[in-house]
């Protein structure tokens, strides 16, 4: 399994450490950026993450067997459509997108006959985003799942699987929307939250924040994330979240009415189930 | 500055390395615990961390200049009646609570004359409790604060002051009323979200926090920490918390409400306002 030309649409932490952990395990001879930012792809041509690079996608597809998708998930169709006529017949479309879904579902859709999507997603994100945070070895050990339906390529997925595995990564095969509903709840949901409790917090007092401590920089770590990333990430998959959201404000006002009623020994049944679902997280 | 004989009530992770890090310092000859489990202060005396306890405080408090509240919040005014006649005159009494505001003017109240109550808080709390965790160095470098009220000793306040930064730790004064304001924002809040994202996910389907990665990890690590002092620092601090959460909630109800609307720019604009606040921290 070597690929001769490989395409990283969006050359970011995950598209660089891709292209970086292809270079390492020698899967490929040519990897080409494409992204918005010339300063960014120049920096990444520089670093040697890529070989070349191009502004337009349907040019940096030209003649790849493989093409990944990791620019921000709202791009995603505007881009299939660009590359459209320049994908080659046999070439492997896949991504890294943290939703899947009906976007794997319209990507499927938008392949030319002979050309086959595999959805994927590594769970080895970062509050961390762009180029000078991309390594080879980011993916080794983290879960990847990969999302197959009832069109998927069988040759193709099991490729991708075999790419991740060489990585080093564990891969886990889910139906799409299964997978939009997990991380709804394990990801896309505490992402949201994080963001909140910072503006919470500016709302009240501001100047408060110089008074927090570790267990605070931790809970908030991820709304230093990607504006844009996540803005995409919680368009695409809001019915799932707004669905979280809602499971959330129940569990958030009865936690409240405990706290109106002074009923301790409520409060602390609900945070001593919380913990112990905590402590038990890796351990089966 | 030496203690001939200090009392620390509940030798838990903050209670015991405030012992270690007295003896580490040479401030005090002789440390007596006291606590509710026979087999903790045993462990805590073959560990050197105190050297000699007692199961009943009133006897623990007995001939000591100095004594450490550093029990869960909600015990404080009960111990605090049983140890009344054993308090000797020019004795310091100070306490590690999170929870000050009126727990203090009560805590002052309780105190025989002569006797001297300083409020404080070290934020060098963490998920991890019990005696096993505790260690000489873990207010090295972070904050305490100490709650002065116009009844305040001030020769005592200094004394207090001179032993935090004898272990390295950045003293802030704050009046009691303002900590409370601060701490319900910055960590009774966010550690109260933590609990009930981890029972949100639990509602949902509990069998997939297995695919969770390490933004999940780290926003819930604070989860685990010890429902009974969690539980009790939640319900004295009431009023802010719910303030807090009525805030939270509106935050929440803002973003769903974008989501709903599909309003990729408003999202944007409150995730980088929530992005350019946490990278802010500290930088100031």
């Amino acid at each position: 399994m070597i690929f001769n030309k490989v395409t990283i649409l969006g050359v970011g932490l995950i598209g660089g450490s891709f292209a970086l952990a292809l270079k390492k395990n020698r899967l490929c001879n040519k990897v080409i950026g494409y992204g918005r930012s010339l300063e960014n792809l120049q920096r990444a041509k520089e670093n040697a993450i890529i070989d070349s690079f191009e502004l337009d996608p349907a040019k940096a597809c030209d003649g790849s067997d493989l093409i990944l998708f990791a620019t921000p998930v709202g791009s995603f169709i505007d881009i299939a459509k660009r590359i459209h006529s320049s994908l080659n017949k046999g070439a492997i479309v896949s991504d890294v997108g943290s939703v899947k879904g009906k976007l794997v579902r319209d990507m499927e859709a938008l392949m030319p006959k002979g050309v086959y999507f595999v959805g994927g997603h590594p769970i080895s994100g970062s509050n961390h985003s762009g180029i000078d945070t991309a390594a080879a070895d980011i993916f080794k050990g983290a879960k990847c799942i990969i999302t197959p339906t009832e069109k998927t390529d069988q040759t193709a997925i099991e490729i991708v699987i075999a790419i991740w595995k060489t990585f080093g990564s564990i891969v886990k095969l889910i139906n799409p929307d299964e997978h939009d509903r997990i991380y709804a709840s394990v990801s896309h949901l505490p992402h949201l939250i994080a963001y909140i409790i910072m503006n919470t917090v500016a709302d009240i007092d501001s100047s408060y924040l110089k008074f927090s401590g570790q267990g605070f920089m931790d809970t908030t770590r991820i709304a230093s994330s990607s504006p844009e990333l996540w803005r995409d990430i919680c368009i695409l998959n809001k019915d799932n979240l707004l669905e979280s959201i809602e499971i959330f404000k129940n569990n958030l006002d009865r936690v409240s009415q405990y706290l109106r009623a002074l009923d301790s020994e409520s409060l602390e049944r609900d945070f001593k189930k919380a913990r112990t679902l905590r402590e038990g997280i890796g351990q089966d």
